[in-house]
C-alpha cells in the first residue's frame, strides 16, 4: 500500500488509534477514572481527549452536516484550547465519572468511523492535503498522549498501598551497564532543526543556524547504581550542588532520593515499576529524576547538562557511539525551551498547541520506553518544567 | 422473633447492610471511586469503611483464631482512629482504584458471613452483650455513613457538566407550604440527653439538668421562596447581617446564593437534586445552607437559631405543633457541639468516636430526607462546621 | 472630684489616654511600626487606632462643625467596622510607615484636646449621657488595646535573634508555688451575667439564669513546673489527649512546647519575656497556651477545663479560696462565645465591636498581668480562637 | 590621583558608600525598616547587608584580629549565601526593629573605617590585589543594592493610601516620544561577552563565539501611550496573546494594566512614581511591566522581544541609532539566563552570587533611570522571574 491509498491512512489511523485502547487494556474502568495529581489525567481521559482532538479540528471542520457526538464533550474533553472555548478545569478531570468508560469508547468507534468515511470520500486535492496534515497531527498527538498514559497510570499506581502492577508482562531483564566514555565532537557552524520530508511538530522549525563550540558527551545514561553514589555521598544534603530554586524544592519536600525509589526495612533499595514494586537494578539507567536533579548530579560530578544544540548536532553525527539516545529515558537538556528563530504559531486554535508554553520550561531531548515506536527524532523536544519527575527523564552528562 | 434470638440480630444486620449496596446499585463503579472534595468520600470507600469498622472493632477482638481480610485494608480504610493505627490520608481516597469495587463487595460479604456466624455461635452472656453492643454501634455508624453516601454522591454528580442524576425515580411531588406560625414554650429546668432503653451515642449523655428560658421556634422550616426574597432583597452583599467569619467566607468564595442553586438564562431559578437539575420548588424546605447562610437569614428577619437545648425540649413537648421536625433537613442550632457535663469518652479506638470533633462544629437537630428510618431521634446531635453546606441543612427559626 | 464634675471625665480620660503613650515609651519608632504576624499590630497602629475610635464615634458624631484630623485615618485606622466603611487591609498595617510616629503623636494630642473641650462644653443633659456613655466605652476599648500592646510587641521583640528587652525594670521576683488544691462549689439555678452600676461590656449581658451542677476548680493556675512534665511524658506526642483540631495543630506545626519556651544547649529551659530571655521559673503560672494545651493538660490529668458559668459562678463565691483569677494569666473555659439569651447588638457600627465574632472562640475569664488594673471583673468575657497563644492565657483546672 | 594610590580607592570606596545614605535620606527610620513583600527588602537591611559584605568577605579574611562588629550581624545580614551559614528568613526582615538605623549606621562607620585601614596598611601584592578585587565587587555590588533601595521603597510607598512622594525634587521634564523607526542589523559570527580590562560580573563570561541571524531593532522603547492603546484594544482579555503561565497571572491577579497604573474617576491615567502619584505621560517609556506583558505587547503587533545576544550585538555596533539603550528602562529579552559556555561558579560562597540563580528567570539589558551612573555596560545581564514587574523594567521591539 501506498500514502496516496485512502487504505494506507486508514490502517495507520487505525494502528495508532488501537495501540491507545491496548494501554488501557490491562485497567478496570476504575483505574481509567482516577487522577492522581493536576499535571497527570485519567485514562479515560486521555483516550476522549485524543478523540475530540479529531473530532474537533477535523470533523467540526471538514464533515458535511457535522454533528458533535455529544455536545458537553468540546468542553469536557478541551485541555487548553483557549480559541476553542470553555474548558473543564484540569485539576478536576478526575471527577467526570459520567461519561462512562463505556461511553468514550463508544465514542471513539463513533469518531474511528467517521474520520474513515473521510479518507474513503471523494476529496479534493486541497481538502486531502488537509485531511492528511491534521490526521497525521492527530496521530502524532495521539502518541504523546500514549506515553502520558503510560506515565499518569504508573504515577497513580504508586500512591496506592497496594502498589499494583499495570502489567504483569516480563519486564526487562537487568543487563550490566556499559562503561561510561566521554565521546567527543568538534562543534561549529551546525543547522539545527528538523530536516526532512515527514512530519515534525512546529517546534523543530525554522531550521537555522547555530555555533556550537566542542564538547564531549557521555556514552551512555547515568545508571541507578551511580545515582545511588550521588545520594550516599550527601548530594541531597549539600546546598552547594544545587540550583537556588532546587534546593528550595529539595528542602520544602524533604526529598532524599528519586521519585519512585524507597529504602526498605533491611536497607535494600527498592523502585516502583509498571511491574510493580521491584530491587533497583543498579545497571538501569536512573530515570523519573528532575532537572534540579540531574543538574546537581551534574555539578558533584564537576560535569554539566547539554544543551539542545549539543544534543542534536551529536545525535546526528554520533555513528553508534552514543548509545540510549533513544529508548531508555528522555534526557534533560540545560536549554530553556524557546522559539527558534523565525518561529512563528499558527494561526487559530492549533497555534496554541506549542508556542504558549515556550516559557520556564526546560528542553529534554531523546525519548524512552515509554515512547510509542517511531514518534522521537533527533530534532524532536519534550519539554518539562525544572521540577517535574514522573516522566521516564534521565542525565546525559556532557563537559 | 425477639432481640434474644440471634436470627432476630443477623437479620437486622442484615437488613442494614443491604441498604447500602441498595444506595450505591444506581451507580456505576465509576461513580463509584471518586472523591469529589476532601470532606466527601468514595462510595467504594464508604462501602469499605463500614465494613472495615466491624471487622476492627468486632472480629478483630472477637472472632476465634481472627485473620485479616486483606492486611492492608487496616490502613486503607480506617477513616480517623489514631488509637488503630496508620491512615490512608483523607483527601486522597479517590485515588484508591485499588481494591476493586468487586473486591470491596467481597469484602462485605466475608466480614458479614463471618459477623453472622459470630451471632450463630454460643457466646457466653458477656461475650454475647459485647458483640450486641458492638454490632448495634456498627449498624448505626453505618446508617450514618448511608447518609453521607447520599450527600457525597450527590456532590460528585454536582460537579459533572452534564449533570447526572442520581435516581430516575420520581422526586418528591411538590406540595404547597404550610403557613410559618411560632409554636411558644414555657421553659423552666429540664432534662437534656437521651432517657430512654435503646441505643443512643455517648454524645447524647449524661443526661442533665439545663435551664430553658422561655422562648418560640417556627412550625416549619423556611422554604425556598423565603430564602429566595433574601436574596433578592441583598442578603449576600450586606454585612451587616453576618457573623464576620461568615462575611469573609461570602466575600473570599464569591457567594450568592444556596450551594446547589443556579439561576439560568431565561432568570429562572434551579436546584441540582437526585434526580438533576430542576426547577426550584418555592414550597420546599431550603436546603443545603451553612450555618452562616441561616445565621444570617434569621438575623435579617429579627429571628434568632435555636440552641439545641431548646430544639430538644420542644421536640419532647411539642405534640404535633412542630412539622418537619424529622425527614427534611437537619436543624442548625446556635450551640457548638461540647460534650454534656460529666461526659466521658470511652476508653481506646472507639472512645475516638465523637469526643476529640468537640470544638469548632455546631450542633444540627432533627433528620433529613437522607436519613435511614428509624435512626434519629429528639436527642440526636450531629454537628458540622459552620461553612458546611453539602449536607441536607435547613433552617428552623427561633424567637 | 464626682462624677458630675467635667473636670472628674477630663482627669480619667487624660490617665487612660497617657497610660498607652507610657507603654510606647520604652519603644524606638521603628518598633512601633513594625507587624509581627496579621493576628498583631503596630503599636502605632494601636496608638492610632484607640484615637480613631474617640475621633469616629464621638467627634463625628458630636462635635459643632467637625472636620477630620486627616480625612484618610477614617480608613488607615478602621480596624473592622464595616457600617464606618473601607478598611486598610489588616496584614498590611505594618506598611503604614505614614504618618509618622510623630504625627500620630499630634494626632493623639489633637483629638485629647476636642474631647476635653466636649466635656467642658455646657451640653444638654441627653448630650452629656451620650458623651459619658462613649467615652466610657472609648476608654475600655483603649484598655483592652493596651494590653494587646504588651502582646503584641512581646511577639515582635520575640522574633528577633537579638531578642531584645522591651522594659529593663525587674520583672517579678520569683516565688513559690502553692500547693494545688480542689475548692468544690455546690452549683444550682445561677444568675450569670454582669450585675451592677458601672461599666460592663454588651457581651456581659443580659443577666440570666442558668442550672449549675456541682463542681471543683483548683486553688491556682497550673505551673511551669507542672507543664513541663506534661511534655516530659510525651504529652505533645500522644494523639489521644488532644482533640482532633488540636492534634492537626501540633502536628502540621511541629509543636513541642508553649509558645515562648526553648531549651538551650545545656539542656535547661528558657522563656521569652518583656524582659528577654529568662531561665524558667517552675513556679510561675504556665502562660501563653492554647486551648488545644490546655484542654490537653487537662486530659492528661484526667481534669477538664471549667465552664464559662462554673468560672463566673465560683469567683462571686469563692470568699479567698480561689488565688490568681486575675493578674497573672487569661484562663481559657470550655465554653464557645455564644451570645447570652436575648442578647441584641447595637444598632449602627458599634453593634460590631462584639457580636459578629461570636463564632468559633472560646471564653477565656480572669485577667493577666497585662490587663489594666481596674479593667476586668468576674463577668468579664474574653475570648480567641483556639489555637491563639500570643496572649498571657493560662490554666485553671475544674472537675 | 591613580588607582595605585590607595587613596584612589578609598575615595571611590566612600563614594560609592555615601551614596547608599543619601539615598536614604529623605526617608524617615520607620520608612527604612518596613517590608513591603517577600521580593523587597528595607531600606536598612540594605544598609545592613551591603556593609556585611564587605565585613564578611574582606574584613574576616583579611583584617589582622578580625571580631565582628556584632555576631548576630552575620545571620542577620545573610541575603542567600548557604555557604556563610545561618540566614534570616528573608519574608521576615521588615521585622527586624532591632537593630536600630543608627545602629546599622554606626555599622557602616565602623566596616567603613575599617575598610579604609585596610586599603591605607602596607599589603603585599598578593593581598593588595585580593583586597581591590573584593572591595571591587562590595561596591559593585552595592550599587546593585542602590537600584533595589529605589525599587523597593517605591513599591513600600506604593502601598499606602496617602500616596507619599520619596522626594520633592522636580522629576524628569515630559519630552514629546522621538517616532519609533526600526534598525537594521546584519548578523553573522559575533563574540559575546564582556572584552575588556575594567570590571564585569562572572556571569558575564566567558566572552565567546554565537550565531546571530539578521535582525532588527526598535530605535527606542514602547512608550506609556502606545501601551494604553494595548490596554484599550483588549490586551488585558485576549488570551490568544498570552503565554499561557502568563494568562494564568493575568487571571489569577486580575490584571488590567501595568503595576502603577491607576485609572482615577474621570476616566484620566494616572502613575504612581518616587514624586507621587501623577498624570501619565504618555510620551515617557512604559515602565513597571512584567516579561508576560512586554511579550503579550510584541505579540499583538506581530513583532518579538530581542535575545540578550541580538541585544548585545547591536549595542556595540548600533553608533547612535538606538536611544534608550541605558538610563530609561531595563529591557526584557526572550533569553533565559543560563550559563555562557564555560561558566564555572568561583569556589565558596562568592560563588554564590550568580549561578545558583541560573533557572526560571529571564535577563534584562541595558540599565534604568535608578542604576547608579558607570554601573552597567552592553555585556551587562540583569535577571528576573518572569512575573517581577516591581523593577524599572520596559520593551525594545525586535523583528
Amino acid at each position: 500500500m501506498h500514502m496516496n491509498d485512502p487504505a494506507w491512512w486508514i490502517a495507520r489511523y487505525h494502528a495508532v488509534r488501537q495501540r491507545s485502547l491496548a494501554l488501557a487494556a490491562p485497567l478496570s474502568d476504575e483505574d481509567c477514572g482516577a487522577q492522581s495529581m493536576p499535571d497527570a489525567s485519567p485514562i479515560k481521559w486521555h483516550l476522549a481527549h485524543t478523540t475530540w482532538f479529531f473530532e474537533t479540528f477535523i470533523l467540526e471542520r471538514m464533515e458535511q452536516g457535522f454533528q458533535p457526538f455529544h455536545p458537553a464533550f468540546r468542553i469536557l474533553f478541551n485541555s487548553y484550547y483557549n480559541g476553542i472555548g470553555e474548558k473543564h478545569p484540569r485539576p478536576r478531570r478526575g471527577l467526570l465519572t459520567r461519561p462512562a468508560m463505556a461511553q468514550v469508547r463508544a465514542y471513539r468507534a463513533d469518531v474511528d468511523a467517521r474520520i474513515a468515511r473521510l479518507f474513503a470520500a471523494g476529496l479534493d486535492t486541497s481538502a486531502r492535503a488537509q485531511l492528511e496534515t491534521l490526521a497525521t497531527l492527530g496521530l502524532e498527538h495521539e502518541q504523546q498522549h500514549q506515553e502520558l498514559m503510560l506515565t499518569d497510570v504508573k504515577h497513580l499506581l504508586a500512591q496506592n498501598l497496594l502498589q499494583p502492577e499495570y502489567t504483569t508482562d516480563a519486564g526487562p531483564a537487568p543487563a550490566p551497564a556499559a562503561p561510561l566514555e566521554w565521546v567527543a565532537f568538534d562543534g561549529g557552524l551546525a543547522d539545527i532543526g528538523y530536516d526532512g520530508d515527514g512530519f515534525c511538530f512546529d517546534n523543530e522549525l525554522p531550521r537555522h543556524r547555530q555555533y556550537v563550540a566542542p564538547f564531549s558527551l557521555a556514552s551512555r545514561l547515568v545508571s541507578n547504581g551511580e545515582y545511588l553514589a550521588f545520594i550516599e555521598a550527601g548530594g541531597y544534603r549539600d546546598p552547594s550542588l544545587w540550583l537556588a530554586e532546587g534546593w528550595d524544592w529539595v528542602c520544602n519536600q524533604g526529598l532524599e532520593m528519586p521519585m519512585y525509589w524507597r529504602r526498605v526495612e533491611d536497607g535494600a533499595w527498592t523502585e516502583f515499576t509498571l511491574h510493580g514494586r521491584l530491587p533497583l537494578d543498579p545497571n538501569a539507567p536512573a530515570a523519573h529524576l528532575s532537572l534540579f536533579e540531574a543538574d546537581a548530579y551534574a555539578h558533584w560530578l564537576g560535569a554539566r547538562l547539554p544543551t539542545e544544540a549539543e544534543w542534536e548536532y551529536a545525535a546526528q553525527r554520533e555513528g553508534g557511539a552514543l548509545r540510549e539516545l533513544h529508548g531508555a529515558c528522555w534526557q534533560w537538556t540545560s536549554s530553556s525551551y524557546a522559539p527558534y528563530p523565525g518561529y512563528r504559531t499558527a494561526p487559530g486554535a492549533l497555534g496554541e498547541y506549542n508556542g504558549k508554553f515556550m516559557l520556564n520550561q526546560y528542553v529534554l531531548r531523546g525519548s524512552s520506553s515509554a515512547t510509542p515506536a517511531g514518534h522521537a527524532r533527533a530534532s524532536y523536544r519534550n519539554f518539562f518544567p525544572a521540577g517535574a519527575r514522573w516522566q521516564f527523564t534521565g542525565i546525559r552528562l556532557a563537559r
